[in-house]
């Protein structure tokens, strides 16, 4: 190591790296150097650096089984989407994807085509709705027997996960018939604020922004032969498209949830008037 | 917001951003900025974003009251030195700081001068060793009455904050005396690992990096007029002075250790022979 001055530092940070992968050692010398030039760029008294440390301590203490502040991060900073974009490109001929967020859990319940995903007061509260669409392949071909899982936010905008006291609820896993559709019962999603207790909501305050997302149903789609789709359908309307606070909408994914005072449909989905309809087909990419 | 690409995106994210406070806009958008580039540099696939988070997440969690995990982080990486040599430029003439670490805490014993910091089992493990020094102004004056804390890690290599069952240790703060000086008991500070055993030292293992700091003591030292210097000592002759994992050694820090054999010194300080003296005068910074 040369004698350390300010500005052979990054230098020598860098010269201590002697890994034999190459990838880990492109990323983890991009990283230091990134955040070297992020402290230069700003040069932090050792308070302010002392603030960002505290910040990041309580924004891992803070994350459970359930919360997960640093996912949330990662959204409010638009690198999820970010992240999900490179990841993503060149696809205009299939179903755009974007974030996963912090909400998704690995043990949602199997359900039959036409089950209602809204238990108890989460459906007495909320506002009718029947999801009905297809899953394609680029070639407007059905795909069989895809696995359509699907979650959301009640009408005071919580996830299960958020609740106490709440088991699994508004989330399901299904399965296309012959001819690729599916459909299920639930209420209509609404906006609702992120999280914003904790570390990621002070510093959005901080920031001068909401911690509002637009209406939307999470998707996860996966099918043999096809890459896994995860992505939103967003609520054609609603007031925060176009400041999403994890930037997550895409034009593509916007869809009308039309209101209907069909008694006699509204009777056979178990339904009172009005109530909500959508309609989605979603394009899976192959696999190479 | 306008229709969001990957192209456009960090500039809408920035945009969101409407805070009064120009500095914290300036730190959140270089932030953002840097940590974008960083992602666009690496394009990491979505599995290893979601390692960096549990990365991250983990580093959080596993932080208390006696473990600072982000500042282990933030040191192993160099930033905490780059920060510390931003906010002390241009002080030839005054000792030089270097990172104050994860292990002090704000509840030292006061001693006397000369005291035996060290402890039961602290002493009887360790080499024997006196400190003495004074605390003068760049014009070569003592100041009196300064404010001289020390904390040193155990013949083990661990700080008090690291045992379970071991109240505080190897620290204590001391007031100089009329001539400026000060003097203490200890043992020999010895190198050691920063502490390995979680995601930092992992970290460390990725890279390819050792997790060894030379030995050292710390001093914090503080002065009604004068700046408070935060700094170490370091013991001549450490095999990781030239790789500290911290890059926090700087030459005009690193000082003998001389070992004495002198039976009657030995005596009056209540050691046996062999034992090691080091002297060093700290230079204070006076405040503008």
């Amino acid at each position: 190591m040369k004698k350390l001055t300010e500005k052979n530092l990054t230098e020598s940070v860098l010269s201590q790296i002697k890994t034999n992968d190459a990838r880990k050692e492109k990323i983890y010398k991009s990283f230091i150097k990134h955040l070297h030039d992020f402290v230069r760029d700003v040069e932090p008294t050792q308070e302010e650096w002392a603030q960002a440390i505290s910040f990041l301590t309580a924004t891992g203490q803070i994350s459970d089984d359930k919360r997960q502040e640093f996912i949330l991060l990662s959204d409010i900073l638009g690198v999820s989407i970010l992240v999900d974009a490179i990841n993503h490109r060149a696809q205009e001929e299939v179903t755009e994807s974007t974030v996963q967020g912090p909400f998704w859990r690995d043990d949602a319940d199997v359900m039959e085509l036409g089950a209602n995903i809204a238990q108890g007061d989460a459906f007495d509260k909320g506002e009718p709705t029947v999801v009905r669409g297809k899953v394609l392949d680029s070639d407007g071909n059905p795909v069989v027997g895809a696995i359509v899982e699907t979650w959301q936010s009640d009408a005071d905008g919580f996830y299960d996960l958020q609740h106490e006291d709440v088991d699994k609820n508004l989330r399901a896993v299904f399965k296309t018939a012959a001819d690729g559709s599916f459909w299920f019962r639930t209420i209509k999603p609404c906006a609702y604020p992120i999280p914003d207790d904790g570390p990621v909501g002070k510093f959005l305050r901080d920031m001068g922004r909401h911690p509002m997302r637009p209406a939307h149903l999470h998707f996860m789609i996966k099918a043999k032969g096809f890459r896994t789709l995860v992505t939103h359908l967003f609520l054609e309307g609603d007031e925060y498209l176009e400041s999403d606070t994890v930037f997550a909408v895409k034009d593509s994914l916007i869809v009308p949830f039309s209101a209907s005072n069909d008694k006699n449909e509204a009777a056979s989905l178990g339904f009172e008037v009005p109530f909500y309809k959508a309609n989605y087909d979603f394009v899976l990419k192959k696999e190479k």
